[in-house]
């Protein structure tokens, strides 16, 4: 199963802070495949299993930015 | 002896940016302080002797980013 979910994310100029939220995001078990843009603050999370939203946004804040389930 | 030079830099948009820049900068032999801005762009760095141009030119430039003499 694989399962792709989207976020919006407020608060990336570059791809500094891309890579800091990819970074932050892979390390959520079962995350497969990130997929983020600065330009337009979205977040593409493929994973194994539905992920739990709270990790997803704990994540991202982690990295210094804002999450929502878009 | 110290020597502040302020530089322009274009393409900066985050704190990421800066640390990229200051990193860079900072491996330039004689360099004792980089102060850089993302919001006014500017890079000032304070050295033991005046600097290579060309150096600093290339140390922002592996950071990603454009500098010019202020």
């Amino acid at each position: 199963m694989s399962v792709t979910t989207t976020y919006n994310v407020t608060g990336m100029t570059c791809g500094h802070c891309e890579n800091a939220v990819r970074e932050e995001v892979s390390e959520i078990a079962g995350v497969e495949n990130v997929d983020v843009s600065a330009e337009t603050g979205k977040l593409l999370i493929t994973s194994t299993s539905p992920l739990v939203d709270a990790d997803v946004i704990a994540a991202v804040d982690e990295a210094g930015y804002e999450a929502e389930l878009a």
